[in-house]
């Protein structure tokens, strides 16, 4: 475990109040590095005192140290954080994470807005801590002293994660996902109950789009001032079921030359990512776990790997269709939201790349 | 609807006690054209009133009729009737089948045992009512009266009753296949709920391979001996999800040549299956039903279509690596298990194939 | 059954686009009495067709003959039909269903808003069919030729329909009432998926009071101005649970005089409820059945007896504290709101009570 | 927190391959005071290393140090440990606890068999832990050294916990329990997902009884030489839910004079247990945690609490027919089950009256 820095650094939420928003303030609660010092929502909200203008709904306690704390509107001026996490809906990120990266402040975003922006990062430290780089692109870019860096949708962080072994070790070139994803995936209320109580919904509003080109982005090369997308032919069906947390996702990889499942199997067993991702405070002892049971990864048995943080990976066999289908799963609101920014933020403080922050 | 024979044909379920051979019971208590005459199950249960020798799992009563047969043993010398519906385990299903249908029986099995024999059909009626030919094949080469006429898992039925409009109209090369499969596709009592309440599990014992082939050979073409498979190249990942009926199959579909959305569209919609498959008492007014929703079909609102016959299609779409992809669903106990074999056995007195019977 | 009357009334849903409506639609579309001449609903959706006005959420698909129907306003002036079900919010319903009663309306309500006045019927055709004699009291009090007739909260009407019997029989004097109530009851989008998924909720806003109240107005006795309600102590206890369809309630009964377990049985075995109610459209064959099962009745199993019109009793036992104590479940948007409602419909209908209806 | 003794004492479980066994492992693998030694099952395990004789069904992984230990037989001649934990199934619990006993071991179990027995203590340390006085007479009367503790049914614990409070301050003379019990507390398999994934089962065998009467044994009062049981006159309905963990119980209570629902809140809030059950390695913060939101205990959002060694009450109102209702909720397989037999052994090690152990 790294050292932890001299002095905490204050940070903030926006959309504080929202499903991915509490689950930034229980990992945030209690961070060796961070201090949770303002939290922010919309105007309904900005004012009153958390613990009533939250609905908590995570199934472990609100944490006691932000029940009085005055909820603030999503405004620099407001907020005096240098890093700031965004909870935002995409209806409004774009205009708010804006305005924070101006006024200098570092914004880990949630939000699909800037996601496939040319200069903005979208990172998962395991797999592309050197996409990091292009904050200096975006500042230059941009004219701004802050910055915004973005973490995937929660499929396509799972899918990533289990992909990048065997990216970084054959070069994959054709991929099929199927994804089986959790409820709490599409925030709160969501998913009325009426929809989704022992049904499957085999539709997820501009999914298949997201993860076909995020994946992309996560697996490709950084250049001196953009990423160069991976090759790779990607079809993507999204599926919405009854599960709490855990999305499970369903691949068969082909790559640039046949790769048998023992080989595939062994550069998944022996992946341990970025060594800059590695001792951070909530990076989990194994970024990817390999389960040997015939039936593993399970969304209720495996979602709590590693915290939420480690991304379970079974089923590495040989595919008729294309070389080695696999089963990835992993905890969408945590390693798949607001946790995914958190170690992203300890990223760049880590490597002194959080700029004025 | 085919005008009623003159006399109902007395028939027997093999395995009556289990949740299949419920169903069988539940789709032949009033059927036009045949007389649920016996019962049989295993030692343990012969010779009690079947009321007492089941546990009844179904959501709809058991049939009155029923409540006092007596059940015998799935033993030919203690059955008369000449056609019989097995619903037998696999582990049994092949000496007592075979017994059947040396003894003159027909029997429609559900088990997996004689599904791959080259000489044993595997049949839906509206995509492969030719394959029923094989019958002549296998009585001569096997020197028996009655015979063996198989449905697919129930998996496999879904899926091809949704490509078989594609394959007959441009040829399938290559295929994915991702399943969602109801638990009531395990049996009772199948699946413990500990297993499956807000999970799922992405693991069916030999589900994968079963698709695979049973694809190939229910789109294959009969030649005077035997079917010819199609030369499909198809990946298989098959998943248990928390739904009581229904299996949801989604698919990625790439033709000999390229096939847009459109056209597949078209096709699915157009098609109506082998004429000799109208007009049977289990026959749907549409055996594909195609939904312009975006988010379906979903188990819970559209297993009900026709009967439970009815299989129904929707996202038809391009597909970035293949040519398009959609999703397919149907129930699994009744198009895929107990109504196919009601259905393949109409569609045999109906075309005077079911010989001795 | 009785015989349909030489021409069928007209009839209009109000808050047809709702979860009730949709009932009421699906109830209606095909009904020998009435003819579904009219929808309507709020500002939002009138004047759009009702297929585009709605999010269609029921199980079965909507009937065709109402896609291309035009949605009103709730407005009398909008709207002639002489029979008007209202499937309307308690926010709106007081105003709306006033508003067409005086304008000769006869309103059958599923709303809280009416239940417990004075001199509105609350009803259960076979329980107390003879409170409808309240319509000449309150069209008298109330100077209209309309009227309204309400039915009671769905837990309520589960409840009283297993007692009406033992009330009857044996006069009730204390009673416990604990409920497990099923989503559907909570309308659409209802309860967020996240708050029910393999949870239980002890808590539903009012349920409680108005199961207390209303179980003592139902088995009241009509004098000849008001209802004299049953004085029967009763406490309640309202929880959801995560069933779609299917309110059960456990209770434990104390009589004016020690009654055993068997007394009750044949009780709730012999009662037919009032003759005026058998033989209405809508009347199941029993509308209490009584399980002889050790685990009956079961919302997944029961809920569809009689159409969702007939009440499943079991588990009819001693009481170590009160005289006996048993379950009752029945489908609580049928039996226990919208075919409620009908059923009251065709009662008045068949009773000359409609009016000028 | 007491500090820890000198040296572990070694401790055994029996019947550790089922799902209480399981729970037994995970509370035992790190316990500051006990050393899990040795695991028994039955002759079908014996022999085998434990991970292959375990089909593992939690939710968190296997405690890494249990999976090479070999599973030994039910036999005090096979076990040395002093203290043995019995998950074992009512049908063996019988003949072997009382084998371990005589040979001088002391037997914390969840079975029923003994539980009602005079010379039995049935004990939640925080409600009666002077109960644990009767292992002198049980000693003294049969003759052995050892000595056999129990715990009650899951259900019957969550209802006690929440009643003493009330019966200390109060007296309780009735009392109504409705309870909506998980699946896991049928062990597994245990429930068919078929019978109650969406559905509510209104029966579990012999549950009724043991509640009514454990309750009145545990909040009973010791003499010399047994416990006299509570006067309260109960009546129990049992359900089983489709909810993983976590038993809600509704319950009504009647005391010996009139209660408010503000004092009742009261000395629920008030309440600390017995002192000696405070500082264990298991005891919780707070035994009894009450929620001042309307909606809650929810089993999915407050299992958890205190590690699962917490119940949570909720919902103190006014009842109109006894004097106040409540909710109560905890987690069934550790405050209910393995943890409760975990917390005796605590207060037995902790009083010194573990005895040659």
């Amino acid at each position: 475990m790294i050292a932890p820095p001299a002095k905490k650094t204050r940070v903030a939420v926006l959309g504080a109040t929202g499903a991915v928003g509490q689950t930034f303030i229980r990992l945030l609660a209690k961070h060796p590095w961070f201090e949770l010092a303002e939290l922010a929502a919309s105007e309904r909200s900005a004012g009153r005192p958390y613990a009533e203008a939250v609905h908590w709904v995570g199934d472990a306690a609100m944490p006691e140290s932000v029940a009085d704390m005055h909820v603030r509107a999503c405004d620099p001026r407001d907020i005096s954080s240098p890093i700031v996490f965004s909870a935002l809906d995409a209806a409004v990120a774009g205009d708010v994470e804006m305005a924070f990266a101006r006024a200098g402040r570092v914004v880990l975003s949630n939000a699909k807005n800037f996601r496939m922006e040319d200069d903005v990062p979208l990172v998962i430290p395991e797999v592309n801590a050197d996409h990091l780089g292009l904050l200096e692109v975006q500042r230059a870019r941009r004219g701004w002293s802050g910055g915004i860096v973005t973490n995937a949708n929660c499929a396509s962080i799972m899918a990533v994660m289990a992909l990048a072994p065997l990216h970084e070790a054959f070069g994959i070139r054709r991929l099929f996902v199927a994804t089986m994803q959790a409820i709490s995936g599409a925030g709160y209320p969501g998913i009325p109950s009426l929809d989704i109580l022992g049904n499957v919904i085999p539709y997820i509003k501009d999914e298949e789009a997201k993860i076909e080109s995020e994946i992309q982005k996560m697996l490709g090369r950084r250049t001196e001032t953009r990423i160069e997308h991976a090759q790779i032919n990607i079809s993507a069906h999204a599926n919405r079921v009854a599960v709490e947390h855990g999305h499970t996702v369903c691949m068969s990889v082909d790559f640039d030359s046949s790769v048998g499942a023992a080989a595939a199997t062994e550069a998944i067993r022996e992946w341990r990512g970025d060594p800059s991702a590695r001792g951070l405070p909530s990076s989990p002892d194994r970024a990817l776990a390999l389960s040997d049971l015939p039936d593993r990864p399970q969304p209720r048995r495996d979602v709590g790997a590693g915290n939420g943080m480690t991304v379970t990976v079974g089923r590495v066999r040989s595919d008729s269709l294309f070389d080695v289908k696999l089963v990835a799963m992993g905890h969408n609101t945590i390693r798949g939201a607001a946790g995914a920014s958190v170690l992203n933020a300890e990223l760049l403080v880590a490597t002194g790349q959080a700029g004025t922050a």
